[in-house]
């Protein structure tokens, strides 16, 4: 069960593939999702084009995410030596998460200026797909360690910070849900930041 | 013409990245048929969202059908050796019926709440375009053993099993053409449990 | 220049890994110029999308085309060993009427019916974008044989009967241009087949 | 740190396949910017589809300026022998640029024929974009040096002109943020013209 055969690491480079070619394909759709704006005659196009600031702030952010998703998967499963049939479902759940996400991109773009609770609704949703993708690394990590699909062996110690580290993600992002409801522009700031910041960290962490 | 050399190999392994990024992309492409709900002034966006279920179970649906069909095409282009001209056409029958499925899935999730017969057609059109991709698969399998293109020696009963298994799909699935003429939300509730059937089915038995 | 270093051979590799990722994408993008029958109130969806044939037609006619032109593209590529910036080139010109091709098919399937010249415009920028993929498959083939780019040493007749066989191509194609004017649905069909005639045609002389 | 490992190359390896990904989807997604034109009762197509020729003069400029970024990306990490987290960051920010291109490409189209201010600033907000572009290749040029990441000793000078090279598409995009004041058409002529030009200079000088 532990030899890694040349077979094992085909699966798992396939499996990296697939995902590399989704996360890459979700994080150019989501240029779709920007719209020219409708202009009424002698209108001009500058600030028309400012005012839909929220467009281009939900923009940024969602492709910051899934760089980071992609970033972090490129990590996790560089540790991982065999893929068997229960890490690739996990895998397509965790990218169910990653494509839907131009959706609620496209909803928090649309809704974040409204003064109704339509705004804090719109921030919820996109909160919640990020809280479920964080589910979805997780669960992969702990079916992982679980499986005994890791290339080395990790100490008791370095497991729990580990699981840890993935656990984190799902209480922040859970955590954003909750600050939905008190502003939808601090929960998009509070998620840009946080990408920015895992973008960082990893910089100084890991090489 | 049953040794296996490197080129052959080569073959297989392009035409499986083909259809990688054939099937990541129409995944990928699924979210596309998701709109944000056009709101009334002073409309409420949470119950808009509710009511749109019927988008978003069809969306949940063909991702775990294109998952399924991603993760059974990988299983079968394991077992072969080579590819020649004949698997490649027929690979791209099943491309065909793999890429349209989000046409059908818009149709579906438009019409799934129709009081009409639409609703019914919608099902069966979904439905036919779920049985062309088992047939296509049938056609390669068959193809397959027919020019011996597997890797390894197969047992008479082996390989009338592995058929049936093939088989097995279309069955299914062109019964659900019927059952559409019944309930289109059964329908959509059999081929989704199907799909994680099929998956779970295979977490038992293949590893 | 004519020896085979392993670095010509990773730049032919990710030329063809780019090219694919482009066809893949093209193909897969078909799916997004089908649209839903917009139906009246208790308009029948049968009739409707019986009625939208033309858009199925052109679908299934570009896609077959794509799918030919993928399987030549790699039949071509797997003579040639060693890739330049020219041939880089020509490869995106050839990739620019690859990409293309979703716009002029959602230009035929809209004005395939109408009873005016319009169907005949069509039909001839469809044929246009093929004949002009032709001629860029036969600057491919011209420059590889010109720049020494092929695997083999190849005699004279086999040259010219290379280069009669991608002529052929840009010949019946731009001949298509032409045919357009008489009947647009007769183009179509002619397209469709000629798609299909490639496919059996491989099918026998190559492997 | 100098010693190329197996790991790093796979490393490289992974950036450049997303990469690669990445630039074929951006490339392939320009043609959903071309709509048929809408036409009214007994209009004809041709003279519709030739008032649309901002559309294809934009798309022809994208698609070149990404099969020529492609191209560049493509030269550039064939030098990288290594990459850590912060060349994947800074790879992140490029293709950031590389994928909204279709949105300025799709504003320039709409407004280029505009006779107000609004075609200037659709023209200075896609020139704003390449400029955007530029910087990130130096950017991650500038990385590379610094953190020795590339594959062979250079020398002063030709560190210091490769860093020239690279510089110089910043300087030339942003001049073409001013002369997109004077004239929208004239910029969108300069760009393809600097498309083509970087396109034969490297045929010429880097084989």
């Amino acid at each position: 069960m532990a030899v890694n055969t040349q077979s094992d690491l085909a699966e798992t480079n396939r499996l990296e593939a697939f995902s590399d070619g989704v996360f890459a394909i979700a994080i150019t759709l989501l240029v779709l999702e920007l719209h020219s704006p409708e202009l009424e005659e002698g209108e001009r196009l500058w600030p028309a084009l400012l005012d839909e600031w929220p467009q281009f702030a939900a923009y940024l952010t969602s492709f910051a995410i899934l760089g980071i998703m992609w970033v972090n998967h490129h990590s996790m499963f560089r540790q991982i030596q065999r893929a068997d049939r229960g890490l690739m479902f996990l895998n397509l759940l965790l990218l169910l998460w990653a494509t839907l996400l131009p959706f609620p991109t496209s909803l928090f773009a649309e809704h974040l200026k409204d003064d109704s609770i339509n705004a804090n609704v719109a921030a919820a949703v996109y909160s919640a797909n990020l809280t479920l993708a964080a589910i979805a690394f997780s669960l992969i990590w702990w079916y992982v360690l679980r499986h005994h699909l890791v290339e080395h062996e990790m100490t008791k110690s370095q497991t729990r910070r580990s699981v840890m580290r993935y656990s984190m993600g799902t209480v922040i992002y859970g955590a954003c849900i909750g600050i939905s409801f008190i502003s939808a522009q601090v929960t998009l700031l509070i998620v840009f930041l946080l990408a920015l910041y895992y973008g960082f960290e990893q910089l100084r962490t890991r090489d």
